[in-house]
C-alpha cells in the first residue's frame, strides 16, 4: 500500500497535483474529493463558450483527444480516484483525517492521509448590493455557471445586460456577452477600466476603443441596489442614476476559500490566502495548499500578494506533486502577469503599474509609445499602445502593460521573463529578440519603449501624457500644440483648439520660424516617433520650452464622441 | 561648424546611425555614401513584396505616415545628406579622408571625417556553379532586385523555379515564388532545410509539411551548373540529376563586405568580418563598423560569428549613434536568435542547435514536444512543434527551436531573454509568462517542453527520437510499437508495422497483461503526452524497458506519400 496523498478541490490545482504525483508515485493512493458536480474544468474558458466561439460545451473538459475529464477518465487513465458531490468539513490534523459529506445523501464519511492537499480554490465575493436574489442576475466562477447563462441568452434574456466589476472577469464577461444587438453597461466602481490591472491612461484608451464599438462604461460608480418585478431583475440602481437591465453579471472579484484550513488552525496569511512557504507547505508540514486559496510572493517587491489565476494553480500544482512525493520543488512566486482578450483588443501587462510602482515608494520614470506590433508595411500589422515602468535608481524594469489590436502578450512575456532576472534598460537593447517583417520591428516595439524611457532619463526628450496635456488645454494654458502629422491626417482628427498650429515635420527644420521661440511648444504626432524628432529638431535650434505628446494621437482619449 | 560623420552604405545601418545621431547632436554634418540607387529600405520585406502581400513597391521604403525616405526626406525631415550613386573607393586614415567615386559620371570626390561609420554590409556569395550569367538567374538581396523578378513573374516566366539553397533567404525566396501554379523546387546542398539554423528532426518536419502543400526539396545535392537555350535558363544540372528551370533563384548566403576596411589596413576578425569592440569601433578608434559588414560575439559561447540581420543592424546603429556623437554605449553580442515565416509556417529558432551545442562540447539534453500553441479548445489554437537544448550540467538553456503554423516566436524571445541571463530549467518553470486561453496554456508550452527535458534528466522518462524509432524499424529490432490514441486517430495515420499494437490509454490499467513484460516498449501517441502517461503507467507496473517516441506522430517526417 502507497503513500495516502487526499486532495481537496478538483478544479484545476487538485487535479494537477493529482496527475504529477501518479506519475512520480505509482504505489501511491490518490484521491480528490470535489463537493462540486464538475471537475478538471477550463473555467478561464467559460467566456468564449458563452459567445459561441467554442461550440461545445464538453470541450471546457475534454482533453485534446477528445476524452471527457470525468472521474472515469481520472480512473481509467490516471488511476486516480475522484469523488464528486463530496464536502470536506473538517481537518483532524493529529490522526491525519478528513470528515467529508456526501451532498446529495447527507452520508459523512472519514479519510485518512499522509500528506494532505487544499486546493479549495476561490469564491466569489458577494458585495453589498440589495436584491442580489432576483431571476436574471448571474455569476460566471463555476463551470455550472455557464450553461445557465448559456441558455438565458439562447432565450433572449439578455439585451439590457450591466456588467458590475471591470476586473479580469468582468472584461471576460463583456467579451462573453457584448454584441451590437445588446445593449451592454459596465459599472465600475473605480474610476477607470480594468483597475489595479491597467493604469488609469491605457484604462481610457481601452475604454475608448470599447465605446466605440458600443459598449457603454460608467466609472467611480457604485451600484447600490438591483430593482425587479415578478422576481426578475428590471433595473440596477446606482449612487448616480438607474440602468434598465433584464441580465445583470456580478463580477467583483474572488476571495480565497480557506474556511477548511482556518478551522483547523492553519496559518492565514495577511492577505486572507492561506501562508504557504516556497514548497508550498502550510504550516503544517503534511498539508499543502496551492492555487487560489494561497496567498503568493511578489518577487519584485518580497510582499504578499493574492493571484487567482489558472496558470499559478497548474505551476504550483506540478511543485506540490513533487513535494507530496518526496521532491523538493520550489515555487518563487509572481510578478503579476496577465493577459485577456476583449472585443477586439488584447491586453496584457506585468510588474507594477505606475501608480503601484510610486504607493511602494519607487522613484520611477515611464514612457508610453503607439507603435506597430510588425513592420507597418506587413498587412497583419496592427497597432499597440506600451507603456514601460522602470526604477529611475537602478534603471530597472519595474513593468510594461501593453493594449491594442496587436500582439502585446509576447512583449509582457519577455518583460516578466527581464523582471524575473532584474533586467535593466541596457540589458533591454542588448536582447537578441527575433526579427522578421512579420513578427516584429528590427528594433522591436518593446526595445523602442524601454529606450523611449532612457530618452526621457538622460533628458533627450522631454513629454507630457495625453492627460497632461488636456489639463493645459483646459486650464488655459499659453502654449503651441505644434501637429507634425500630414494634413491628410491631420484631417482625419486632430485637436481642436486654437492653439494647435500644424507643420509637417518635412517642413519644419525650413520653416522654424514660423514657430514662436517664446512660448512652451508641444509637439504632437500620430504615434510619438515624429513628435520626437519634432522636438529634437526644435530643442537643437535653440528651442527653450519643448516637449512632446506622447503616444500621439493615439494615446489621446479625449474625443469620444 | 559640428563634427563630421560620414557614413557609407545606406540601407539598414548607416541611416540608423545618422538618424540617431542627428536626434543627439544638431550641429554635426551627417553624410551617408551609397553607391546603389535605393536607400533605407526593407530588404527583409521583399518577399512579401513578391508574393503579393504588399501591393506597393514603395512601401519597402516609406514611413509609416506614407513618406518616401528619399534623399530628399533625409535633407527635409532629418538634416542628413544622402548621396547616392556614390561609391567609397578609398580611406585615408592618416588625413581622415574619404574618397568617392560618382557612380554615373565617374568623377571623384574627397569626404572628411571626425568619424567614419563603415555599413557597407554584405554581398551574396556567388557559388561556383557555371552559367550563373543566364537570363532567368535572379538574386533576391537589393532591393533593385525585387522589381526584376516582379516584372519577370508577372510575365509568366517563373513555371519551373529552381531555388539553390534552403538558408533564410532562400526560403523567404520559397515563400515569395510559391504557388500551386508553379513548380517550385529547392536544391540543398546540405541534408536537411534550414541547415545550421534548425536542427535536422525539425528540418525535415518542416519539408514534410512544405512538400505536402507542393514544393520539391532536394537535399545534399549540389548544383553544378545552368543550362540555357537562347541564353535563357532551361535547366539546373546537379551531382544527382537535372531539374527543368525558366527561373533561378540563387541564395547560399552572404558575404561581409569589408574590401575597404581591409585595404585601410583595419583589422578583419576571424570569420571575414570586420572586427570590432563592444562599443563597434574598428581597430582605427575613428573608425566604427557596424551590420552586415562587422563579425559578432556569441554571448553564449563568446566565440565570434556573422551575424547578417537587420535586428543587429538597427540595433547597433543606434549604439554607434550614440559613441559617434560623444556617447559610451554598448553592444554585448548575440544569441542567435531567427524568425521566419514560409508558406503558412512559422519558423524560430535561439541559441544554440543540438549540434553546435556538442560541437562546442557541451554535453546535452534535449526534448522535443508537439504542442498547442495555446489551449486546444480555443479555435485560434494551432500545433507546434518545440525543441529545447540543455546544458546537463548546470541545467542552463541553451537554445530553443520551434516551428508549426501556430505561435513559436513569442517562445524564442522568452528564451532568448533566458538565454542573456543564463536561465535554467528551475528558472524557467517560474517565468510568470501570461496565461489566458487565447494567448497559452496554463503552463506555457515552452515550460512544458522545458519540464521534458527535466523529466529526462532525472530519468522520470527515457525516449526516443523519431528518427531512432524509424532505424530501429528499419534494423529489425524487436520491440513493441504500442500506440496508445484512439482508434479514430490511429485510422486517420499510423506506423504500418507489425511491431506496432493499439491500446488506448484509457485502456492500459485494465489491460497491462496485454502487453509483453519481456520486450522494450516504446510508447507513442499524437503529440507526446499520451506516450508520457503511458511510459509512466508501464514503468510503474515493473516493466523494465519502457521509452516513448518524442513528439507522437507529428514529430513523424517518415511518410510523405
Ligand atoms: C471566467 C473566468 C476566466 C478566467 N480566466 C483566467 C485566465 O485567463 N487566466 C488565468 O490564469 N486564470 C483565469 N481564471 C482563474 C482560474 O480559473 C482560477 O485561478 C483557477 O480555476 C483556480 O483553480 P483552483 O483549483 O485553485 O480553484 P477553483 O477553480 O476555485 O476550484 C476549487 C474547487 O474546490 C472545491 N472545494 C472548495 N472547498 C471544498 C471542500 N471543502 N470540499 C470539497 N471541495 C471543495 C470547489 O467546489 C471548487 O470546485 C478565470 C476564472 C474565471 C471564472
Ligand atoms: C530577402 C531578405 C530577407 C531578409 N529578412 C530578414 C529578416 O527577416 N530579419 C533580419 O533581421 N534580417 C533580414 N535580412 C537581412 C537584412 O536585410 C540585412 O541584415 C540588412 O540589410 C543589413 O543592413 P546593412 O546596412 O548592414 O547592410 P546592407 O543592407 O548590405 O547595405 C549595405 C549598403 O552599403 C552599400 N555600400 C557597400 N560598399 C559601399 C561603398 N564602398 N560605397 C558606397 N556604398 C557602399 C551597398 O551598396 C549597400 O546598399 C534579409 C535580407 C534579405 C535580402
Ligand atoms: C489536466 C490536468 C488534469 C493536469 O494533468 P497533466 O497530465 O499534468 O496535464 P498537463 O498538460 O499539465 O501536463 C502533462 C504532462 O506532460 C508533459 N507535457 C505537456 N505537454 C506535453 C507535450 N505536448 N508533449 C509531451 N509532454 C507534454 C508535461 O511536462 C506534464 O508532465 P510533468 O508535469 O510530469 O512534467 C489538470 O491541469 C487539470 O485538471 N486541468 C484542467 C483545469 C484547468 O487547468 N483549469 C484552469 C485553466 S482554465
Ligand atoms: C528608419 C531609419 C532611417 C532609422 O530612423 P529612426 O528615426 O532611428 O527610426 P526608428 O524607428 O528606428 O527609431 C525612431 C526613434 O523614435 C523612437 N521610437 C520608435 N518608435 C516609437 C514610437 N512608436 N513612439 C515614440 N518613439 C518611438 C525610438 O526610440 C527611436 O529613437 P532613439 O533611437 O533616439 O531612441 C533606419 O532604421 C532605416 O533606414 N531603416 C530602414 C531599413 C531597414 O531597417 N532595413 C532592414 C529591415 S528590413
Ligand atoms: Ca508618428
Ligand atoms: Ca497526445
Amino acid at each position: 500500500m502507497g503513500r495516502k496523498i487526499l486532495i481537496i478541490g478538483g478544479v484545476a490545482a487538485g487535479p494537477k497535483v493529482a496527475a504529477r504525483a501518479r506519475r512520480l508515485d505509482p504505489d501511491a493512493q490518490i484521491t480528490i474529493l470535489e463537493k462540486g458536480e464538475y471537475i478538471s474544468y477550463a473555467g478561464c474558458g467559460m467566456p468564449y463558450y458563452l459567445s459561441g466561439k467554442i461550440h461545445d460545451f464538453d470541450h471546457l473538459y475534454s482533453t485534446a483527444y477528445g476524452v471527457k475529464r470525468d472521474p472515469e477518465f481520472f480512473k481509467a487513465e490516471r488511476g486516480i480516484d475522484v469523488l464528486t458531490g463530496m464536502e470536506a468539513l473538517a481537518i483532524d490534523r493529529a490522526n491525519k483525517k478528513v470528515t467529508a459529506r456526501n451532498v446529495a445523501t447527507g452520508e459523512e464519511s472519514v479519510f485518512e492521509y499522509d500528506k494532505l492537499v487544499l486546493a479549495t480554490g476561490s469564491n466569489p465575493i458577494t458585495p453589498p448590493i440589495e436584491n442580489l436574489n432576483l431571476k436574471g442576475v448571474y455569476r460566471l466562477n463555476r463551470l455550472s455557471d455557464a450553461p445557465i447563462i448559456k441558455q438565458a441568452m439562447e432565450a433572449g434574456e439578455f439585451n439590457d445586460v450591466v456588467v458590475i466589476g471591470s476586473g479580469f472577469i468582468g472584461m471576460e464577461a463583456i467579451d462573453a456577452v457584448f454584441s451590437p444587438m445588446r445593449t451592454v453597461t459596465v459599472v465600475e466602481f473605480k474610476d477607470t477600466m480594468l483597475p489595479g490591472i491597467l493604469d488609469p491612461d491605457l484604462g481610457k484608451i481601452l475604454y475608448k476603443n470599447l465605446y466605440e464599438q458600443g459598449l457603454e462604461g460608467r466609472f467611480g460608480e457604485k451600484v447600490l441596489r438591483l430593482e425587479g418585478q415578478d422576481g426578475k431583475v428590471t433595473k440596477v440602481i446606482t449612487d448616480k442614476g438607474e440602468i434598465p437591465a433584464d441580465a445583470v453579471v456580478v463580477a467583483v472579484g474572488v476571495r480565497p476559500n480557506v474556511k477548511l484550513a482556518q478551522e483547523a488552525g492553519l496559518t492565514i496569511g495577511e492577505t486572507g490566502g492561506i501562508l504557504v512557504n516556497e514548497y508550498m507547505q502550510t504550516s503544517d508540514p503534511d498539508i499543502y495548499a496551492l492555487g487560489d486559496c494561497v496567498e503568493n510572493t511578489n518577487i519584485i517587491t518580497g510582499k504578499k500578494t493574492l493571484a487567482p489565476m489558472a496558470t499559478y494553480a497548474n505551476r504550483q500544482g506540478r511543485i506540490v506533486g513533487d513535494n507530496v512525493t518526496g521532491g523538493k520543488s520550489a515555487f518563487k512566486g509572481v510578478v503579476g502577469t496577465g493577459v485577456l482578450h476583449c472585443m477586439g483588443m488584447n491586453v496584457a501587462r506585468t510588474g507594477l503599474g505606475e501608480n503601484q510602482a510610486r504607493d511602494l515608494g519607487y522613484d520611477i520614470e515611464t514612457a508610453m509609445i503607439s507603435t506597430f506590433d510588425m513592420t507597418h508595411y506587413y498587412p497583419a500589422s496592427n497597432k499597440v499602445l506600451l507603456k514601460m515602468i522602470v526604477d529611475k535608481k537602478t534603471q530597472r524594469i519595474l513593468g510594461l502593460q501593453g493594449i491594442g489590436k496587436g500582439e502585446v502578450a509576447k512583449r509582457v512575456d519577455v518583460v516578466a521573463t527581464l523582471i524575473y532576472y532584474g533586467g535593466t534598460l541596457d540589458d533591454l537593447l542588448n536582447l537578441d529578440l527575433g526579427y522578421a517583417p512579420p513578427f516584429s520591428t528590427p528594433i522591436d516595439p518593446l526595445v523602442h519603449c524601454g529606450n523611449t524611457v532612457k530618452n526621457k532619463l538622460e533628458g533627450i526628450v522631454n513629454t507630457y501624457t495625453a492627460a497632461e496635456v488636456q489639463a493645459k488645454l483646459e486650464r488655459g494654458d499659453d502654449f503651441v500644440l505644434l501637429d507634425v502629422r500630414t494634413p491628410q491626417q491631420f484631417a482625419t482628427r486632430n485637436i481642436d483648439d486654437p492653439r494647435v498650429q500644424q507643420l509637417t515635420l518635412g517642413e519644419l527644420r525650413a520653416r522654424l520660424a514660423d514657430v514662436p521661440k517664446d512660448k512652451e511648444i508641444v509637439t504632437v504626432c500620430a504615434m510619438g516617433s515624429r513628435a520626437y524628432e519634432a522636438s529634437r529638431i526644435l530643442k537643437g535650434a535653440g528651442f527653450k520650452d519643448v516637449k512632446l505628446m506622447e503616444a500621439g494621437m493615439e494615446g489621446w482619449p479625449y474625443d469620444m464622441e
